[in-house]
């Protein structure tokens, strides 16, 4: 059992909250009871990698020289398989699967295949995330694989939602920030969303399925959070590969 | 300012969950309100290191070569200097320092320092802290340095005191471990403490000074992991060196 575990690397720091939100959930998901039966992780939280969502608007440098730097950092500190706490950053995946040997474990893809596989009759899903993740249509293209659609927030809700989002990052979790995100939660449900998913790590920091059950919006919530949170607790425990067939 | 920073190797996982509380107190010890205003950590979370206190005691192998292991893991992925969120381990202090040519912070040294620094009239400290810490003198020789007096549990209490930290790394920090560990707090107090040192990473997560105020102990409570988390803070921040003199 020991020896089928490994080490899991962990690209963070985009945001920090959002990484150390990440770690209390893979402790709180691993079965352990002494010290010595919890996974062994590496984090690197690295905050100053370049702002995504700038970089893909074409607004900011591009933060794949840091990201791709931060992999083989891991990699060379032991690092089995790598995982990246942020959606957006995904949109520069190409650069970091480039830089290493080891598994990368998207966390799009993992929220794509656990949405379908708990609801395969779904064919619309509203995806809360960031410019970044949209205008690079990491969830758009990786939905449309499966004869999905995907509604967003659209015009002058994306910048609603950017501007919640670093709220969220500064530290405001509260209740008119999370107002907020239950608006544009709301606008998906009426654009013909049956599912939502929480496709940026600082999403789940104000909201949660108690939270849309409490506001009577009767949508389930695939938290992209728990979906990786899940995917690495399986694979650093050595229970499935780092890449699933299909 | 940002030139000035250093980035931080956090030896960890020992446990993971004070890990965990570590870093949430450094993000908010941290004045940031972006991404990337926050510090460069990098968190090795290895809790396949083999327990500090049977190591001490004798009952178990040493940890030496795997914290040796770790120090020039987080060396080699670019930390500055080094810190291990474990008071009991830094036992072992020596073979990280060897391991490794960047500076290695520790947390009972920063601990006694803070302690008298803000008490210089204390002449007699309680500290609750790990049969290993308490064996290898730690604390003792520490403040004996300073003319200082350590009073520690005694005999079943040690063992008490052991029972509590591992039901606390098993998560469970319930009212019951709370009130065992505030009846050693009250054994120290009277035994002529002036001031309590929380010497065990897992004692701040069922103690606080408001836990001990509304027990109305009295007593003014030095809590390690703040005390690491502020030095942390400060020299990564590049605000101090990561010696002082003295």
């Amino acid at each position: 059992m020991t020896s089928a575990r490994r080490v899991v690397g962990v690209l963070g720091g985009l945001g920090p909250a959002a990484t150390l939100d990440f770690f209390a959930k893979v402790l709180a998901a691993t079965p352990a009871v002494r010290d010595q039966e919890h996974l062994h992780l590496i984090l690197d939280v690295d905050p100053g990698v370049p702002d995504r969502n700038d970089a893909v608007a074409g607004r900011g440098p591009s933060p794949a020289p840091e990201l791709a730097a931060m992999a083989r950092r891991l990699e060379g500190a032991g690092a089995d398989f790598l995982v990246m706490v942020c959606n957006a950053a995904h949109a520069f995946q190409d650069a970091i699967e480039e830089a290493v040997t080891v598994p990368f474990v998207s966390i799009v893809d993992e929220t794509v295949q656990a949405t379908l596989a708990s609801r395969p009759e779904v064919r619309c899903v509203g995806v809360l995330a960031a410019e970044g993740a949209l205008d690079a249509g990491l969830y758009q293209r990786a939905f449309a694989a499966h004869d999905v659609v995907v509604v967003v927030p659209e015009g002058e809700d994306r910048d609603v939602f950017m501007e919640l989002m670093y709220a969220i990052k500064a530290g405001d979790t509260g209740d008119t920030v999370r107002a907020g995100m239950l608006r544009l939660a709301r606008l998906l449900a009426e654009a013909g969303a049956q599912v939502l998913v929480a496709g940026c790590t600082e999403v789940p920091l104000v909201l949660s399925q108690e939270v849309l059950d409490a506001e009577g919006l009767g949508l389930p919530l695939v938290n992209s959070t728990d979906v990786l949170v899940a995917s690495t607790v399986a694979i650093g425990l050595g229970e499935r590969p780092a890449h699933r067939a299909g």
